[in-house]
């Protein structure tokens, strides 16, 4: 495939206006770009490298002449039309979660399991923000010295949840400020300088939401290791559009710091933002806008006596590298 | 004693309003209440139980005939003065973290080491906010199944960094939806929609910052476990008055969410607030304004095959239990 006909599906979103932005930036090859969006969306116009493309209204015949779709309209869009689109020829890269954990869909991150990408079936899935961002930098580390366990707290932006809940909370802060009542209606609780536990539905038998279980399960798949113990808390924190997360890691073999530092020097999609003589570190600030995993705090975990035990403190665009990003990677490996 | 003359040193700040709040909801029982602060909120007057109050300015002469001082205006002021009120006769609970390790000084959570007040020299310390809201709910536990290992990532508030830090993330918050620049001037990093690493001092060798030392230190003093192994990510989140954590800890023998459930159900200081099917568990809007530490989100490790280990949210008011209401129990306990 050298210059592919590309589709965006949800190109309205949070993540698809970021496509467009990837795609731009990074020049992507094609050789035409359709931009697909409910039928509320059709008509309207968005801007690609400083052409204006017309919003066309998402159908299953969406996907006639399609080499690559990339996909963020949510879950049950995706279930039904990623196979349409498969069996129209072309190649959905998905963001949703609806195929990740399918036996047959390669879930990829481009800087740790690039080769699952040939054993694809038409569907390529793209991981949870939340796992790109914990495990792209973890990858490096587990290639030198197996990381045997990771407990993961996360601080995660409202763009996780979409443009709405990005509104939702610049909306409801600014009226927290004002004095004035605000209903929440896209999350389910206030947000404004406030905090909670991540929104996804909970497993009542082990307590854990969907959005830890994605930790858990991803880590696995991508890692190719389904023996990795994995543990998180998830939470969404008053930020706009990067989430941080607190990693401890237990390694088979002893390890320092300073592994990890000269590890990750030249890691790719990761960046080290380590000083601890200015106290500056990963912010969700300077990760917003940028593809890379800004990793710091690098540190050994003194509840380990054994010296086997890292902890760090890492922050990532979840619109970017945890989602646009990483899909439109994905859909480079295939060009 | 059982009508003590009580100093508030410190009474505008942000704990000080909260002692004052304390003592009058309380009802502690006070033969006069003297408030003590800068030369430059000298003459001012703050409302206590209907009546209004004078605020003296704090000398080392302001001690005569006091029996407990409250002090919360920051270390450098304790390690002068807090001498000078036991030296006068007075016993000083303090809020800094001038004394909190000196082996002559009770370091003292009220549901855990009450016991620990009797060998006071003329100071007792009251420990930091973050490991106040981490270990009252742990402690319990500890009692029933000794807790090996402690791993904290903190969701910490504005209104530990004091009064303006929280008028700094409110006026940036509204610059920044505005539209407008906003120059931070009391916290070192941007605090709209952002959230950084604590703004403590760093240790060059470690890489732990101080408040993440307070709780390493501050818990093996308070349980007089001087082996139980803790490790901590303390970060500021961009949230008014009350902290959150999630915590993993490893115990002695194997312990399920049940045990912890029950533990805690009658625990002082402590509420369960722990509600899968509505997915409402711990948060800093619930937390703020009450004394009593919310548990949630109470879970098997899954991380740890061996059944040791739990994992669970808390968030208490950084300024009550984290502070002013536990240094009132505190004085409680010496009336």
């Amino acid at each position: 495939m050298s210059s592919p006909n590309v589709a965006v599906v949800g190109a309205t979103g949070a993540v698809g206006v970021e496509f467009l932005q990837c795609l731009e930036e990074r020049n992507f090859p094609m050789s035409e770009l359709r931009l697909l969006a409910s039928a509320r969306s059709k008509g309207k116009t968005m801007k690609f490298k400083g052409t204006t493309i017309t919003i066309e209204e998402l159908t299953p015949e969406s996907f006639k002449g399609v080499d690559i779709a990339l996909f963020s309209a949510g879950g049950a869009i995706s279930r039904e039309l990623c196979p349409v689109a498969a069996r129209a020829g072309a190649i959905a890269v998905d963001n949703s979660s609806a195929f990740r954990m399918d036996p047959n869909v390669p879930l990829v991150i481009p800087e740790i399991n690039p080769d699952a990408i040939a054993g694809h079936k038409g569907i390529i899935a793209n991981p949870n923000c939340s796992t790109i961002i914990a495990i792209t930098p973890l990858w490096p580390i587990y290639k030198k010295n197996r990381i045997k366990r990771l407990i993961a707290s996360t601080y995660q932006a409202a763009s996780g949840a979409g443009a709405a809940a990005m509104e939702e909370l610049r909306a409801s802060t600014e009226a927290y400020i004002k004095g004035q009542d605000y209903k929440n209606t896209v999350l389910p609780h206030p947000y404004a300088f406030n905090l909670f536990s991540h929104n996804s539905k909970i497993d009542p038998a082990t307590g854990y939401n969907e959005e830890e279980m994605k930790m858990v399960k991803e880590t696995r798949k991508i890692f190719g290791d389904p023996d990795i113990r994995v543990s998180a808390t998830c939470v969404r924190v008053p930020v706009l559009r990067a989430h941080c997360e607190a990693l401890t890691i237990e390694c088979e073999r002893p390890i320092t710091p300073k592994d990890v530092h000269e590890i990750l020097a030249d890691a790719p999609g990761v960046k080290i933002v380590d000083d601890p003589v200015k106290n500056y570190f990963p912010m969700p600030k300077d990760a917003s806008g940028q593809g890379d995993i800004l990793v710091g705090r690098i540190r050994q975990d003194i509840s380990d006596p054994t010296g086997h035990s890292i902890t760090m403190f890492v922050a990532g665009d979840q619109l970017l590298k945890g989602a646009a990003l990483n899909a439109v990677q994905i859909a480079e490996k295939l060009v």
